[in-house]
């Protein structure tokens, strides 16, 4: 590792997104976008913190950077070391952050200035990041109401704490603005469109290079290696942590040490994080075979069945909350033909009993975050401010709004069998008028299915982003 | 993405680290080792800060995990929301954290237990993480010392806040412990050499396959996606941020847009880190052409002359600052015999003249961190306390100590022609009497070479780490 003069260390942090401000919209994009942002707050100060580089082991050796999404959003900027600040009441922009010094440009190349660098997001004014403490107290002191997003790094909480003299128990962040950002980034403009569908061509290669590399015996890093080296071949990220397993039944599972074995169901969730931080996000699942078994294939088409009848309802005005009910009817009709529920189907999906074979949600916002504006609170992205269905399975649905041209979604259902769950809701006696537990016993060893496509609520209904990957069985043996 | 219950996001960060208690060492190895830190520190109450999951853009969107190196020395455990208590006066030791809910194991899969976990790493006693705020308040009320190490992440900062009361600005580590750690640290074992030596043969082979990739018009982030996919095969992670670029003047150049010109020189520093967190760290640099011009040649054998004269050099007692003066001085030689400096080469290093050309250091301690312990400081780690040189270029120097058997360290010297520092050095007139700066102008296109290779010094000399990668031109060439 470069031994470099330790006392800029911090400093050398900027050279990680060096000129990386190429590769943002054109700047009344973002003019525009606080121009809406201004209308819709009406009054006060906005503050933006952007994110800071943060150090694996040590300080100086850092994570790959990653700016705050709504900062992004807003300003475009993707360098460590900045905050931002909107005082509407004086109609003043400014990005506060640090000139490069002449050891700077030694050790790090030459870089645009910061001046330079807002002007490229149409911002006038910077100030040194040292000021940023004073500007906010003179503002406290004309008693102009600061408004800040909720804090989600640890980093955020001291500089709040910092700046603002709040301890981190009592940052509470503004909901009002939480609104007004999320009914901007809620809609997806043409231009960030190009770059999500740019994110979704890349994570489907990465999709189709690991059904084309994996064979019994091989290690699940092995694909993963496979898969990330397409993202990488692309100059993007991944846009969240690769799962790529073989026990498919365990939603979250970022192991990787598994050795592959034939009859295994594959199941790889992972997606592409382009340049200026917008995510593709898709799954799907392959046998370790080259074609999968009389019963892996009956599993998977209920699951196509359940993924297709949920795409084809997709259009502007429907509930997501329905949709995801249509997706669950359908696994409860299919199961019952299989013979592992019975009784009435609708009345299995209202009452719960589905979400032993599918106990996540449908789907998910999607745009410079792969669940997009998470940090924002689900419960106003997702619902408004509603309250949320607390019913095991349901309540995972991040997402209960009607649909609106501009959004950008996943839809992603699944079926798992978890032996850890069928005991437990055995054991209780759970849902016995819906669901044949000596049948479903069999199904212990089998594993999850999952596959998930990204889609843009159109005027007329929604289309698909990016190229498609294989999703039913004949298509995914075709590349086996 | 998986779409899960939202509410035990949380929890599931433990899954990034499903089973990675499997390649830890024998639980006496651990032991052991606390066994001589309590005994060096003798008496007092030592806290160990485990890392936690850290959101890129949202919470439960997470960097790949790391464990805190003295963290992992002492206890093993890479497991995010971890911490360690040494009561050394009660001969106590605890390692906090949560037991796992039957939730988290079905989102998450089958896990040991905390209590199981800390069993492989020798420790008896496990309390809920809620406790150790109380665990600690009554360590200061009974009138213990409470020792901790430097907080070099915003999370550390926030928990000792929380838990001792102590804002981020007054927090002092214990120099005492620092010592202690260090003095353990630096020796490295035999079964730790087996685990660094397997990091650098996964980084020989990620510059192998650079030098054998590699053509004129890639771009730079296509070489590292190549020469990452073979860390990614051999479950490895990155040791660091690669370094891979037409711009190898610039020395910590993390950007990676660059298209690679016929004649260009291509500069890369980068190693693996293994699945316990041990670091390999090489650099090379390659001909985008298949073979070196006739110029590149040159100061690439004069930069091969620097490293074979320091590693020749590598023995127990060497001061490795003089190690660095010899590798300095082979420079000023052959940069005499090319034209570009002049005057007698011992004057010429001792006041500095040739960090025009080397203004870096000459390698660092390499372990569980790259940089070894540098969040323990650098005073403490390569200077023992004592004061550094200010000299531009030596300064720059992190080890300056007497070498040990057991030291494992990198050898990295550099020739860069800076055209920034070279026109600032010519405009002061500066070193006029050791530099022919109208010659070095001719070479202010030139770019920049390193080399790197690691070593461990044994009872009679040095040992290299890891399967040797092409060094002189005609073994770089031999590959392309």
């Amino acid at each position: 590792m470069g031994v470099i003069l330790h006392t800029i260390t911090l400093k050398t942090y900027l050279c990680c997104t060096n000129f990386k401000y190429m590769t943002m919209f054109n700047k009344e994009t973002y003019k525009q976008r606080r121009e809406v942002l201004k209308q819709k707050m009406g009054s006060g100060v906005l503050l933006f913190l952007g994110n800071d580089d943060y150090g694996l082991n040590y300080g100086g050796n850092t994570f790959r950077y990653r700016q705050d999404s709504t900062f992004l959003y807003y300003f475009g900027l993707s360098f460590s070391g900045l905050s931002a600040i909107i005082d509407i009441d004086a109609d003043k922009e400014i990005i506060f952050g640090d000139e490069l010094t002449i050891d700077d440009i030694i050790w790090m190349g030459t870089q645009p200035s910061l001046k330079e660098k807002s002007h490229r997001v149409g911002v006038e004014h910077t100030m040194p990041s040292t000021e940023i403490a004073n500007f906010l107290h003179r503002c406290v002191q004309e008693r102009k109401t600061i408004h800040y997003l909720p804090p989600y790094r640890a980093e955020h909480k001291l500089k709040l704490m910092e700046w603002l003299g709040v301890p981190p128990a009592h940052q509470e962040a503004c909901n009002k603005f939480i609104r007004a950002v999320v009914s901007q980034r809620n809609y997806k403009t043409a231009e960030e469109i190009v770059e999500i569908e740019r994110a979704c061509n890349v994570t489907a290669d990465m999709h189709i290079a690991a059904m084309k590399v994996l064979r019994p015996d091989m290690y699940e890093y092995e694909v993963v290696a496979a898969m990330e080296a397409v993202a990488a071949q692309h100059n993007c990220q991944t846009s969240f942590a690769t799962i790529a397993t073989i026990n498919g039944q365990t939603l979250h599972n970022h192991y990787h040490g598994n050795q592959v074995k034939s009859g295994d169901l594959f199941l790889i969730d992972a997606g592409a994080e382009t340049e200026m931080g917008y995510a593709g996000d898709m799954s799907s699942t392959i046998p370790a075979d080259k074609t999968f078994t009389q019963r892996q294939r009956q599993m998977v088409e209920l699951q196509n069945a359940m993924h297709y009848r949920a795409v084809e309802a997709l259009r502007p005005g429907i509930n997501y909350m329905d949709v995801y009910d249509l997706a669950a009817l359908e696994l409860v009709e299919g199961m019952k033909a299989i013979g592992l529920m019975k009784g009435d189907a609708h009345e299995a999906v209202k009452e719960g009993a589905h979400a032993l074979f599918f106990p996540h949600g449908l789907g998910h916002m999607m745009g410079l975050d792969v669940h997009d504006m998470e940090n924002l609170g689900e419960i106003w992205v997702g619902y408004d401010g509603q309250p949320k269905s607390t019913q095991f399975g349901r309540r995972s649905q991040r997402l209960a709004l009607p649909l609106q041209p501009g959004f950008v979604l996943t839809v992603e259902p699944g079926i798992y069998f978890i032996p850890e769950l069928i005991d437990q809701w055995r054991a209780e006696g759970k849902h016995n008028d819906f669901i044949n537990y000596d049948q479903v016993e069999g199904y212990k060893d089998f594993g999850g299915i999952r596959n998930e496509e990204d889609y843009l609520i159109t005027e007329s209904g929604a289309r698909m982003l990016g190229k498609k990957i294989p999703v039913t069985p004949d298509e995914v043996e075709a590349l086996r």
